[in-house]
């Protein structure tokens, strides 16, 4: 019964906050005028009320009203009601972190498997892999555990980069990064551009948007998929 | 008594390992014969045998031999015995949960503020901060916690890197999360650009390397720190 959008980005460079999205979130939140927006991550570190204040101008254009899960005393409550959910994001440890802290993880993964649309967006698509262990992001707070949604069998690593051919910079490259999380772990990765996304519909994985995606399986060599390729078979 | 090098790489562009630091390296461990190395870091899932005897090549032309923390049985009694220690890049999380795993912080804390040299590059310089919680590295594994060994009263931030100009990319710069680090954490950060590293006697820490480095206080504009400056005032 899944039903997710799980973005790479919010926002694609030369483009405003989910517009390069909204013809999709037009037919994915059909019959929604409410929206439940999760804004624990805190890119830049804003506050809850004016990362909900931004999300709630972004959807104007397709007529659906936003509140904040941080301003709900009953926060398990508000995602069982909620007619849809988007999950903003920032930083991916600050925003499972306060999952936990909340104990919403459960609650969280139970409506979103019975239905409930759902839009993640960086962090936001991050918390669906079965781990946070391949996110970009600086670890500032420290969660109980990197365990999260599990709502697809794998890994998403957001804002996927290619290494730079003429970089001069010795830190390591994203692939080489994954490599390292494949020393320790074996759930396949899938390296998402910008501009890319993937639909989950029941148990039906699809990549949408322009760019493919980099896949990284454990002991295989990286390779790509275009749009419209089936995800579903990586486990 | 303090006496460390903290460095932001082991190698710079166009260089071998450790190449740009062996005129210093040769002061620094002045009457040293032989350095425990600790290999923990794993750059790129190299094992420690390997990761170990890479280190013992570059290590000759100070004719200087090295041996791997991960050979000793009694690892706590070959940090206190060692003549000099180093540790090497590769995955903080992977280094730090390896030294919880074994229990070594102490131990390697009481040596190195006893006087025992010590040379980190990298994920190796990252720990000697409080905190591993401005890391760029990806969270491969789960420490018990983010604390380090917090020989500096700030934090590190490796491998500093400037925003690209004319990036299209929409992922945070190292500024912005370093910006919501500041979020949840006060302590100072250091970002360190390839080709520097601080040099630690007693309690002064003198910025060394050609580069300049950039300083993060919390509710303060980022500023420039040249080279010989004294960063021990950073608390």
């Amino acid at each position: 019964m899944k039903n997710l959008i799980l973005a790479s980005t919010s926002t694609i460079y030369g483009s405003s906050h989910l517009e390069y999205l909204l013809d999709s979130l037009q037919i994915h939140f059909k019959g929604v005028n409410e929206i439940l927006f999760i804004p624990f991550a805190r890119p830049g570190g804003i506050t809850h009320d004016a990362y909900t204040a931004k999300v709630a101008e972004s959807f104007k254009p397709l007529d659906i009203s936003v509140n904040g899960l941080h301003e709900h005393n009953d926060k398990s409550k508000a995602i069982e009601h909620a007619q849809a959910i988007f999950t903003g994001g920032g930083n991916t440890f600050v925003l499972l972190k306060m999952l936990y802290h909340y104990n919403l993880l459960h609650t969280l993964r139970t409506v979103l498997q019975g239905g409930t649309p759902y839009l993640g967006t960086s962090a936001g698509s991050n918390i669906c892999g079965l781990s946070i262990n391949t996110t970009n992001d600086m670890p500032i707070v420290h969660p109980p555990s990197f365990k999260a949604l599990g709502l697809v069998p794998f890994n998403i690593n957001p804002h996927y980069l290619d290494p730079e051919s003429n970089s001069t910079h010795m830190g390591e490259t994203r692939a080489m990064r994954i490599k390292e999380y494949h020393a320790y772990n074996s759930p396949p990765v899938v390296g998402l551009r910008e501009g890319s996304w993937l639909h989950i519909k029941h148990d039906h994985i699809v990549l949408k948007g322009e760019p493919t995606a980099r896949i990284f399986e454990i002991n295989k060599s990286p390779y790509e998929l275009k749009s419209n390729s089936d995800l579903s078979v990586l486990h």
